[in-house]
Formats: C-alpha cells, structure tokens, sequence
C-alpha cells in the first residue's frame, strides 16, 4: 500500500460525499453524524424495520453498532446487512461491549451468521471476545488481552474470514493474510465518548471509495489518528470537551501535508501463521 | 410584516420561555435541547404514546421530527398532534429525509392527513416529496429541485393548505398567498447534524409568541440566519466544531442591534399564481 | 464530614474509574457519558431488557433516569433496579419531569415501590411531586416549590426512606436525620440539557466509591458546582456554548486546589423534625 493512499482517498471522499447508513446508538448518533459530514461524507441514521433495506440499498456503506441494542434494533440491522451484501454495498460492524453481557455476545454471533461483513472494528477485547477468547471487559470502554494486536487481527481476520481492525495504542489490520500496525492517535480519544463509535463509521466512509478493506481500512486509522493529534496539539492540555471540537475542525480540515508528515503505518514482516 | 418583528418575537421567547414539546430523532435530541434553551425557550422531549397527548396540551409548540422513526413514535406523533389541534397549540411537521425511503414518504403523508399541521419545514427535496414531486434525494442532508424556493414554498403551501418553510440557500416561506424571502444563513449550518431539525424546533418557538405563521416562521428564519452568519465570523473559518460551539453562543447573546444590521427578508412580488 | 472528603472521592475516582450504568434518555446520553469520562468513571450506556440485570450487576453503580421514557425502557429500568438490589450495587433515581404527566409520575412510584434506592437527585418540583405535594411544573427543567430546598430534602428523605437531593439554587442532601446545604454551582448550568441528569450519573459516581449517601452526595455537588463555577469564568460571560466545553474541561482537570478554594457546604442545624 501506498504511502500516499490516505491523502488520496481522504480527497475522494471530500469530493463524492457517500452516503453511509448508521444503524447505531442514542450516546454516540449525534457525533458520528458531526464527525462523518466534517470529513466530506453524507450521513443517515435509520432504524426502522420498515426502511432499513431499503436505505441500506441506497447507501455507499451501511455500519451497524450495537451500542445501545434492542430487539427491535437488531431486526433492523439484518435486514439493513443482508440489502448490503445483496446490492455489493459494504457493511461493517462494530461490535460495542461484546463480552460485557451475554446478549451482546449473542447479538454479535448472530450478526455475523446472517450478514457477511466488509470489515470489523472493536478494540482488543471486542475482538477477542468475537472469536471466543476470554478477556477482561470492563464497561464499553476498556478491553485488554494478553495477545499482541497484529496478532490478534490476523487471527480473527482468519476465523471470521473477513477484514479486522483492533484499535488501541498502535492499531491493527488484517485480511487473514496481510498485517498493517498504524501509529496514529492519541490517548485522549478513550476520553471522548463515541471516538471509537465514529472511527467505525469512518471506515464505511473510506471503504466507500475504495474496493480493497485493507487499504481503506489503513488509510482511515491513519486520517483519524493524524486528526486526534493534530486536535491535541491545538488543545494544548489534555482537555476532553475542547478536544472533542477540535478533533471535528481537524476532520474537516485535515490537509495532504498533514498526512504526509503525521501518517505513520507499516506492513509488518515475519507473522508466524 | 415590518422590519423589527424578527427583534420583538425574540425578546418576547426569552421573557416568557414558552415550553416547546419535541418528538425528535436521536440524533439531534440534545443539539434541539440545548438550541431552544439557548434561545430562551424551554425544551421538553417525550415520546411515550401514553403521555404524548398530555405533554402536547401543557404545551406552547409541539414540533414532530420524523428523522429517526420506528411506529411506537408515529403513533406518538399522531396523539401529540391531534391533542395539538385540540388545545389550539401550534404544531410544526419536520420531515427528515421524506423521499428517502418508502416508509419516511407513507408515514409523513399519514401525519399530513392525521393532523393540521401549523407549518411545515424542509429542505427542497423534503417539501417537493411532501406533493408528489420528483426530486433526488441523497440522505437527510443535500436535495434540490428544479423549482425556485419561492415557488416551491407557494405551490406546496397551497397543496397542503399550511404555511410551509423552505430551507435552502435562500429561504422562502408562503402561505399559500404571501411568499417571503430570507437571505441570511451560511453554508457552514450544512456541516453540523441538525440544524435544520433545530430550525423546526425554533420555529415552534415563534409560533408559541405570534399567531401569524408567516411573522413568525420569517422572523425565525432571519434570527437563526443571523446567529449563523455571526458565529461564522467569530469560528474565523470553515470549522464545523467551532462553528456549532459558538452557534449556541449566539443563539444566547444575540441583540437587537445585530437584527437590526443582518437581517434580510423580502416580500416576494410577481408571484404567477 | 470533613471538608476534604470531596478532593479525597474525586481522586478516588479518578484512580478507580468506576463502572456507571446508566439507563438514560435520548437527549442527555452522550453527555453525560462524556461528563462521566471527563471525570474519570467508565460510562456505560445499556437499556435491553435482555442484558440490564446483568449489566447493573456488573457495575459500580446504576443511575435511571426517566428522561425519555418508554414501556420497554421502564421494565429494563425496573431489572436493572432489582440486580442492583440484589448485588448491594448502589442505584440512583433521577425523576425527569415527575409531575409533567401522569405517566411519568406513576412511573416514579412504580419505581419507587420495585427498587430500594441508594439516592434520588432530582429538582425541588419534582422531589415534591415524589412525595405528593403539588407544584407547579413547566417542561423538565424549572420548578419551584414554596418549600425551602433544606426542608424538602429532609421531609422527602423520610417518607421515601433513602437519601434525597434537591438541585437548585442552594442544593440540599439529607438522609432524614441529618441535612446539608451545598452553595456551589452556577445559573448557567441550567441553560444546557442535561446538567442535571448528569449530576444524577456523577452522585453514582460518587457513591461507588463511598458507602455513606450523605458524603457521596455533598461530595458529588460541591465538585460538580466548583467545576461549573470555575467553567463560567473560563467562558468569560453566560455563553452556552463555549460553557458546556469549558465544563467538561473542567471535570477532567478539576484540582484538590480548586475544591479547596471554591467548595462551599455546611450542615443544617436547628431542622424542626
């Protein structure tokens, strides 16, 4: 992958403004719309049984977060899942919580038998917990595992047959085969809510422009962690409210030389698999 | 209508805080809240079928949102509504992304048939669906049409035997006779979710102190037109977290003497009927 | 209590990161799960039938708030509630406009007679409305009572048999016997949403780390209005805006210095009984 292919894509974006279909949670709905319309691309939220197919048809990513979930949500998110696979819409998945309780584990395994995903985005817990490896959980925030998270994104990528990223200190991505870490980002992202919520959207923004889930995936962690700390450096303290705004100047007005001098990703060599 | 309604309506709002009752989406909750109590109206949201009607009547607006809809809301909506009509309190139709999918365009014409609608306020593509016009539509955001705001506004005014608000580069409002014209606003309002959602909001805060739906939707139309002009200025540049920051500023600060130098509406003459 | 058990809990909590679950409205969930990071708690956000037992057990403390009621909502309030019981995790009551209909009030008692709670926060009107006094009530955010905030406190406490909060102009604790009055705050907060409800959610913060309700309480109001305080002064005039950022700001950065300085409570004496 090319190192110039965040900038590359980050412009598409901006100039096609895709349209990408939220199924997601009261707490993170109104930033994760504010996030995705300052980078260029065009939100919907609907959740409703009765449209979700039909706005998943018509969308150029559709992302589904089990958030906050119900019965009924979770209807939708099918329905919303099976127009994407059915009209080559990509779809990915945010599994929020996943081990905090066992309906949300379930939630998680069912989503993942009736949909095909493009990608997966959790932090290492969520992820572990996908692939049935115990970890601690804690709330919807935390989540820490024993396994590196190259390595752990390989290893889901593998079962779940699909593209995972493990967001965290550095983050990861794979397709089961290939493994890129990014070292974008910045600390305080775990002091805003939804961060990670946002992030997921985001990934159905770039995958909108871009047919390769690694690619898009890679070039969407190094965008949002250049934008955090770029925000954090203009925030000046460790200022969860004032970095919140910051961080939604930055998405919408993250330049090509700040990808070129923050962006910092790397194929990693030599994965035992 | 004279120069300085606009000026004598806000004052009226932050004298007697009329309480504005929102059936809104889950996106734009809070901004809609903390909008109107920046404005000097009291917010409440509520969308129990069991208290919907009781709510509607203690109330001096009911404002039904239609952006993120399930059918426990629109039964919600259709008891606010009729319990509006009843206790002569205004009632204000926003809807979100009508066109967008089948459910959204049945559920809005069901609410125009179930209810009087006071005014109704959209973008372009949401009015234009609302009588059966074509349009494109893409998410809730974007949509235009081929027609002239000013016309769209008289024709949809008349189709639908209300006052109707049309949002857009310029704003016009009709009611079915009159058309107005609103020339302030800025393009920036496009790149932070719900600000059209919270214009319906304020708009029912306008009609809660004037009887006129046209007074009071233009009146409405140039203050938050206003407020975003003079945030734009203080943001310094297009920058969508400090823009919806200093947005709600303004919304709190603004004076009659910035009335008096940015507002700018017409009565829009020649109108082919 | 001493007057460093504030700056002692507020470490605490910052050191522990307690586990909030809370079940909250539409309006006020993603702030206050950012109020709740800002402070150092680990905010979660979970209201399906199927998982809210489970949940509440898990956490540090529960908090429900009857903001945006709904059937459903309310028999995950009531699961949460009981699991909370059972696991002696403490549970906060917020009554979101009791009194405004009559389903919110019958939901308040309802809860009340399912769920034994650690504490209840709410405004004077709607503490009055608890405990079946008549007040007037104007959306969710005013209210008052002709009772002094001290008396109510002291009298609801005693018929409801827990720890009650009045939020005001003057905020009153008591457990029954003893009563506090906490003289920190600030008038802007009440022009943004939800300041109230995240009080509720900080008190359960602030309960989590303290057995006693009474210190958990004092200790919860004198931070949070020294927080509001010293973020009105950042905003440098009443701007609703750039204060709700500054006070998130300040949640995070909030020194045993600044408690010191600004915290103002002292214990009521001479309570007729």
């Amino acid at each position: 992958m090319e190192k110039t292919k965040p900038i590359e894509l980050l412009e598409k974006i901006r100039a096609v403004n895709p349209l990408i279909h939220n199924i997601t949670n009261i707490v993170v709905a109104n930033f994760t719309a504010n996030g995705l319309l300052a980078l260029g691309a065009s939100p919907v939220m609907a959740d409703a049984v009765e449209e979700t197919a039909e706005m998943a048809k018509a969308a150029n990513a559709v992302v589904l977060n089990i958030g906050t979930l119900n019965e009924r949500i979770v209807d939708a998110m099918i329905l919303a899942g099976k127009s994407a696979n059915e009209n080559d819409v990509p779809v990915v998945l945010d599994p929020v919580a996943a081990g905090a309780t066992h309906f949300r584990t379930e939630t998680a395994q069912k989503l993942l038998q009736e949909i095909n995903f493009t990608a997966i985005r959790g932090n290492a817990s969520e992820i572990a917990n996908l692939i049935g490896m115990k970890s601690k959980i804690k709330g919807v925030d935390a989540g820490e595992t024993n396994l590196d998270a190259g390595e752990l994104a390989l290893r889901a990528a593998k079962e779940l047959n699909t593209t995972v990223v493990v967001s965290g200190k550095t983050d990861a991505v794979s397709n089961g085969s290939d493994v890129y870490l990014v070292h974008n980002g910045h600390p305080i992202l775990t002091k805003v809510t939804g961060t990670g919520c946002l992030l997921s959207a985001v990934c159905g923004a770039f995958l909108a422009v871009e047919k390769d889930p690694v690619t898009a995936a890679v070039s969407a962690l190094v965008m949002y962690g250049t934008a955090a700390e770029i925000a954090r450096e203009k925030a000046r303290a460790d200022l969860p409210g004032s970095f919140q705004i910051e961080f939604l100047n930055q998405l919408a007005t993250l330049s090509a030389e700040d990808l070129e001098v923050y962006g910092s990703f790397e194929k990693k060599a030599g994965i035992i698999q």
